[in-house]
Formats: C-alpha cells, structure tokens, sequence
C-alpha cells in the first residue's frame, strides 16, 4: 500500500492513505518481535516518515467501516468520508480458523504487532508462572507450548521458542528447567512447509526435532479450549496455544458486494483492476491474482509490494498521459522459511538451498530489505551481538501484573 | 532492588526477590520512550538477565497484596505465601494526586514502561486525530498539552514534547501544522526545578520558553476533567494532560502497620532498618532516611541504588560474619535535569554547570550507567543517529485502532 501511494504520489497525483496502524510493518521478521529477539521498534517504520517527502499525499490513521459505491467514497469509523476517483484496496490479510472463530481468543494468530507483543508476554509469562506453581503437573502445562500449522510461520515460530527455552531462557529459572518445556508443531498435511520441496520439509523436519521441537504430522486439531487440544482423539493439556494455520482477506474487500474466493479475496484482472468495476483495484492478500500457472499468487509480502509499485506506476501513466492500464507480472524472488538459527531452506523454482548458506542468505537480503538505513545498521548490529551470546534484549513484558490501565485505553 | 539482592546473592545468602515488572528500569531515560526517541527494550533489562550468574537468587514475578508480620510472610496476589528470615522492602513510588485520586485517569504520570508507551501513544494520537479533525477550534484543542509540575520531569517532557512537535513531526501532516501545538508548563511554586539553584531555574524556563513552551508559574491547578484544566479561575480546553507533580510511596510500605510520612514512606534508622522492626529493611522511595542535613534523602535513583549496595553488603556481613549492620552515608552525585536537546542544568553542592557542557557530561554519565553492554553501544548510535537527523524511530502507536484484544489480556 506504501508502495502504491510512494509512485503515485512521486506523479504528483493527490492521494489519500488510510490506515488502521501508524506504522508499516516488515513482516517476516514479526516472529522474531513474538519471540524476544527483535524488538517492535527494529522491524516497523512509521507510514507519515516514509512518505512525507511527498507533498501531494496525505495520511490518515482511520478505520475503514464501509465503502459507499454509489457516492464513491470510504466510511471512516471515526466519522466523515473520503471520496475518490480511484480506490485501491491493500488492506491484506487476518487469521482464518475455518469457521472456528471461537478458537481466536485460545490460540492467537501472529500478523501484527500487536499480536508479536501478546504472543512475546504470554510466552515468557508462561515460564513466570511455572516458576511460582509447585506442583509438576501444572508446571508441564504452563510449559507445553501448541503451534498449529506447519507452513513458514509454524516452523520459524516453533524453531524460535525452542532456542528461547533451549538455550536463551536456560539458566535463568531456580523451580523449572526451561530446556524441559514441550513444542508441539502440528501439521495436518504429510509433511511441513507444503509450499516447498520434500527435500525442504525433510530438512526443517530433522531440524526442528533436533532442537526438540515435537513435529506432528497428518494431525488434524478437532477442538481447541483455554488449556487444551483435541487432535484426533488425544486430548493435550497445554499452556498456549499459537495459531499458524490459516489466513482470510481483511474484510474490505467484501465491502465490495462482488465474488469472493474461499479465503476472502476478491479476483482481480491482469491490471489488478477488480473485475467488473472501472476505478477500483485491490493488490496483495486482499487480491486473487491468477499467475502464469492458473493458480492464484501466494500471499507473499513481495507479491503485495510488487503489486503496490506496478499499480503506483501504472496508474499515474494512464491518469497522467492516458495510457492504457499495463498487465501485471510476478517476478517470483524464492520462497524462504528459517528453521531455528543458521538453518534456513531457499527455493526459486529449481534453484535451492538448504541448511547454512540459506540462512545466510536470507539473513543478508532481509536485513536489506528493511526500509531505513538507521534500522539496517542496528539490526545488523543487535543479530550480529545476539548470533554471538544468545541474549534477547527484547524480553520484556511490558505491562506490570494487574496494572488496571489497559494498554489500549487511550 | 536488584543491587541489594546482587550483594546478598554475592555473599551465597539464599534471596527470593519479587517483583511486578520482569523488568529493572532505567528510570532518568522514561521520559524519551513517552516521547518516541527511545525503544522500551533500550531503558529496561529482564531482571532475570542480570542475576542469573547468582544461583542463591530465585526471581518471583507476582503481586505483593499483604505482609504476615505475626509469621514473617509475604502474601502473594497470585496465591500462597513466602516466608522471610528478614525482608528488604525496596518497591518505589507511584504517583501522589494531592488526595484527588479521580485525576489519575486523566493526568497520567511517568514511573513506568507502560506510563511511558501510554503517554506516548497519547501524544502521537493527538496529532493524528488532529489531522482527521476539520474543526479548528478541536484541531487546536486536540494539540493542546498540558504538562503538571515544574520539577526535572515536568521540565524534561515538556521540552521533549515541544521537540517532537516542531521538529520531528514538522512535516509529517497535511491539515495541520504540527510546530502549532501549544505546550503549556504549569507548576504551582514561584519557579522551575525548585530543587536547584534560581540561576538554573532561570535557565530552564529561557530555553523551554525559546522552544515554545508556555511555562506558566505561580498557578495551581483547580480541578482536572477529560479534556479541561481549571487553572486558578480559568477553564482551559486541553487534548491531553501529564502529571509530574507528586509522587507517593508505594502502598507496601503501609502494609507495615507503622508510622508513614506524608507522602506514604517510613522512617529508617541509619542502618536502613525501618523504626521499631528487627529484620524489616526500607529502601529508595519507600524509605524516609534522614540526610546530614537532617531532611529526608530526596527521591533519585541514585539514592535507592546506593542504598541498596549498602544494606545488600552491610546485612551480607551481619548474618554471615556476625558483624553489627553499618551505617548508611549517601553520596550526592548531583542532580541534573535536561531542558530539550543538548541543553541541561547540573547541580552538585557548590559546583554548576549549565547548558551544553551539563547535557554532554550527563548523556556520557547516563549512556554508560545503563545496565549491559550492548545496550551501551546501541543507545550510543541511536542518539548520535537522532542527533544528526531529529529521527525518532520508536514513533509507534503499536495498538491497531479498535483492536478487539486488549494488550493486557493474557
């Protein structure tokens, strides 16, 4: 959506960005923000920083309840209405439990940061709280961690709670030993990281039992309560419950009226024009894009900002000049998942890596990915000391115990 | 605290230490977290991190509701008791509202990470509503920041608030001009920072007053309302509202039963032992310990971390060499208070130094008193890096609007 907004309004077009969050978010670090490593501030940039310079756009921090076809204007939640000529819809994707949305409040999702920071306490809180109770049984609870979904975030989140336990956390206690808290990753597929190779799900599988993360295959979750599991016929005491297993489009694009796929998307013609309308286009997760093979892209944050630019460009050509609106192409950069530290598994096509060099790879292109060179330094720095020691400095909880005050209240 | 607890688990004396927060915070630098120019990882080290080397020292995260003197335990809100051989009671202060606890709501103070990330994310909303606002007249109130007290924090805020209004966030908006915010300082005495000399007093209100900041002396607040201050006879429409007027003791020093001073604390002997008590030791902001001049030790950091040295050492002694406790002597390392960027007044005895040169020693001073060393280097950087540029890159609100969890809820 930044990208979108950064090319149109270099074309010195008038633009209006709404958005929910003040900031923009690198997502694949965000599990590194859950799990202690990184902190929010390493891996988010405030919107108005990126896009000041730019005098023709405008930003407003609003939730978007409503679109008027009709008037062509947004309803903001906050009050009043933005009309448009032209809407572009980029307001990705959320957590999808297929159907289940009664087990949201048990096993959170990671997508934003809010949810980084939930999941961050809850885990070091769990650990906290095993510490205080004396009785076994309990502590083995506390210390039983779910994370349901063997895609990228599954195994990257199941790999890190594992080193935190395992090697960051390991001394720290006096009651418990950290390195004795059980990861469960389960899968319901044949294998992890489907998306891939099953030379790749191989690698990450062995990986991850060797930092004694329990991988559990064809297990499907039947039920799921405040502190407990239902997979198959089992039923697992646990302490949390994270989920990794689904993903729906924000529910903007339904606003529209139009089809929508199983997911929630809307489907999108090769200008990324949502079909059957003139002026409105949506990108990213909210977007069924059919790619060269038929299938619709991935959600991948690289598909959503490659969209974001070709729309930007495109669109000031055939505002500015006239030209007609330019079909857009994905130019697939590979798929990575990490796999705890320095493992990693690349794929492009026929092109992979797998184990060290991945992870390095990665490590690189990642941390220069990140928009803004004061955060590219520091993150460099903070991996580079943490690579070295295992410390997390990010393993704070921020909020005092029963401090009355949300967080969210002002 | 933390140092008491260090001394003693030096010494190989089994010490259980329990605190709310997970955190040891590095209180002189809260106010720039509630301004955006640091992270909270930056200020703040898990206390677990610090004592984990000390295996006699077990670490309990949980709430303090009550004290059994009749069979020396301390009662825990999360359930069951600890049983002390002598209790050291070093839990700080909280803000004091002049017995108008109903203010509280709407005059936050600054004692916590979380004081600070609400404070902070008060301040940042305000512009934003701002811009989503049409009306003058509530653009105006909306930037309206009224800052309670003229004491180092009061000044502290006040000048950093005026900072990130006319420079940081200068050209971030579209509909407002973000340098128009009025900071208003109100402080009841007939000068700024009464706790140092009129030269610096006079300096301090020159340089705010050079920044923009209405400081205003001589005025005492009436009464407080959610968006109004009634000062002396006048009603003022204010966006948001900050205490920095008074502190009280944390309620545990109550839970003694004995004599407490007027603003909560209890009076120790020269040995840190509180009054009419033979295994109860008082600290920091609890403790009322008079200096050689007779009045109480004022209320800084540097008070309760030598005191807590000296009591960990000293009781170290007694119990184990069965050496009679010694008295406490503080050793004044002056007082400083820093009015906006690289200007700040610094006080010990006779000696001043005022201006540039204060601001440099104490940002020397204070980058390497805070604890660990990759904190150090990285709030090195990162203030060189803001210096240079007037970035604040901890400019997050991380709540998304109207998100349904709250952050506190697991």
């Amino acid at each position: 959506m930044g990208s979108a907004a950064r090319e149109l309004g270099k074309a010195g077009l008038s633009v209006t960005l709404i958005d929910r969050c003040n900031h923009h978010l690198f997502q694949p670090l965000l599990y590194q923000v859950a799990t202690a490593a990184l902190s929010a501030t390493d891996i988010a940039e405030p919107i108005r920083k990126i896009l000041w310079r730019l005098p023709s756009v405008q930003v407003l921090l609003a939730d978007v309840v409503d679109l008027d076809l009709a008037s062509s204007s947004v309803i903001l939640r906050e009050g009043g209405a933005i009309h448009y000529d032209n809407l572009v819809i980029a307001t990705g994707a959320t957590h999808g439990y297929f159907g289940h949305q009664e087990w949201a409040s048990y096993a959170p999702g990671l997508k934003t940061l809010v949810d980084a920071r939930s999941i961050r306490e809850q885990i070091l809180l769990a650990f906290e709280r095993a510490e205080r109770v004396l009785e076994t049984a309990e502590q083995e609870r506390l210390m039983t961690f779910a994370i349901v979904g063997g895609g990228p975030t599954g195994v990257e989140l199941s790999g890190s709670i594992a080193e935190l336990a395992r090697f960051t956390l390991a001394r720290d206690f006096r009651n418990i030993r950290p390195s004795a808290a059980k990861i469960m990753l389960i899968e319901a597929g044949p294998r992890l990281l489907p998306a891939f190779s099953p030379r790749a799900s191989n690698f990450a599988e062995t990986r991850l039992r060797r930092l004694g993360v329990d991988v559990e295959l064809n297990t499907a979750v039947q039920d799921i309560g405040p502190d407990w599991l239902l997979i198959g016929d089992r039923h697992v005491k646990v302490g949390s419950t994270f989920w990794a297993a689904g993903v729906a489009a924000s529910p903007v694009a339904r606003l529209l009226g139009t089809e929508i796929d199983k997911v929630g998307r809307v489907f999108v013609e090769n200008d990324l024009k949502v079909r059957g309308f003139d002026n409105v286009f949506a990108l990213g997760d909210v977007a069924n894009f059919a790619g060269s093979d038929g299938k619709p892209l991935p959600g991948l944050a690289q598909v959503a900002k490659q969209q974001g630019r070709h729309l930007g460009r495109s669109l000031a050509r055939h505002l500015r000049q006239g030209e007609p609106l330019e079909p857009f192409r994905y130019r697939g950069r590979g798929n990575t998942a990490i796999v705890g530290r320095h493992a990693a598994v690349f794929e492009q096509g026929r092109f992979r890596l797998i184990g060290w060099p991945a992870w390095f790879a990665w490590a690189i292109i990642h941390v220069y990915l990140l928009v803004g060179f004061q955060h590219r330094m520091q993150v460099s720095l903070q991996w580079l000391w943490r690579y070295l020691t295992y410390e997390r400095g990010a393993r704070l909880i921020s909020h005092e115990l029963h401090e009355p005050k949300s967080f969210n209240d002002n």
